[in-house]
């Protein structure tokens, strides 16, 4: 699917903001994927379609997420999450992208993974630092960003978890297993 | 077995420092079993063996977790939970004490697990506000611990997630699994 066709089709389902942010993950896992060597078009398409559920009600997102059995785990945890899972389902089923590594990367995009390839990190990274995001530390992500992937997705990984704690937020354990595997990573890169 | 042999015992295995510990663990579990009705012999007993394995070398441990098939998910995570599971297996094993509660208690005084009771509450509480601790925040766990015990292990598990993920330290997924059980338990209480 081309880009063109790709934005039209997820335009009709977001929020003007939504969107907005949409095109900003977009730009940023193109600028990531070629200067990590990632699959460039895989990247974009990946990003354009990342949140294509993030403006469903949820309740749809339940049912969607019952009916397919998807990470059905995720519904005792934060309905911030359901989005992903719901939205690769949708990019596979009603768009009819079949790339698995592009569903993977946006099934995983709000948790990570244990597992988690350059692909998957591209968009972790780029959703957490795109130019309109405005929170506590992100211009430190953005540096690190430029500097090293592994380094800026520990960093997300870290403020995601300390941020749900504080809040008294339940915490996804996948999230906290893939903070330990990143963590393992940038330690054995730093040895 | 009684208080005074259970202490000449454990005496033996530790450092003076760590038995000074296990001396404000001890009373500091009574008071806390007294307070909120669990049973204050078990809480004693499990509160002198709770560190019994502290001062034995890693390779020893180890080797007990493998011989024994203790927790061995735990050999991929810090070195400092592992003497918990081995301290109940020789408690056990070593010096004949079977109540299953109490050997719960002591398996899971450093991660917590997803359905604490009251005495393994208790042990973990104690344990984290005995009088010779001394690190920020203790004083307000003390205070938490005289008013709620989930509220005090509640603030105990976020501290210590939020204390390994500053130190870029792993965290072992049973203790973010215990802070949503337990986070959920003070929520529905707070309704």
């Amino acid at each position: 699917m081309d880009k063109q066709k790709a934005l039209s089709l997820v335009k009709e389902k977001l929020t003007n903001g939504r969107f907005t942010h949409t095109i900003g993950v977009m730009e940023t896992a193109v600028r990531l994927a070629e200067k990590y060597g990632a699959d460039v078009k895989k990247a974009e398409l990946a990003a354009i379609f990342h949140d294509v559920a993030k403006c469903m009600p949820i309740k749809d997102l339940k049912s969607i997420m019952e009916e397919n059995k998807l990470s059905l785990k995720l519904l005792k945890y934060n309905k911030e999450l359901w989005h992903a899972p719901v939205g690769a389902y949708l990019t596979e089923h009603e768009y009819g992208i079949d790339d698995q590594e592009i569903l993977q990367a946006i099934t995983y995009h709000t948790s990570g993974h244990k597992e988690m390839n350059l692909l998957d990190k591209v968009i972790y990274v780029a959703d957490y630092i795109e130019p309109n995001r405005s929170f506590p530390g992100v211009e430190e992500a953005r540096e690190l960003a430029d500097q090293d992937l592994d380094r800026a997705l520990l960093f997300a990984l870290k403020n995601t978890i300390t941020f749900l704690i504080d809040k008294e937020q339940t915490v996804y354990p996948l999230t906290v297993k893939t903070y330990n595997s990143i963590l393992k990573q940038v330690k054995s890169q730093g040895e």
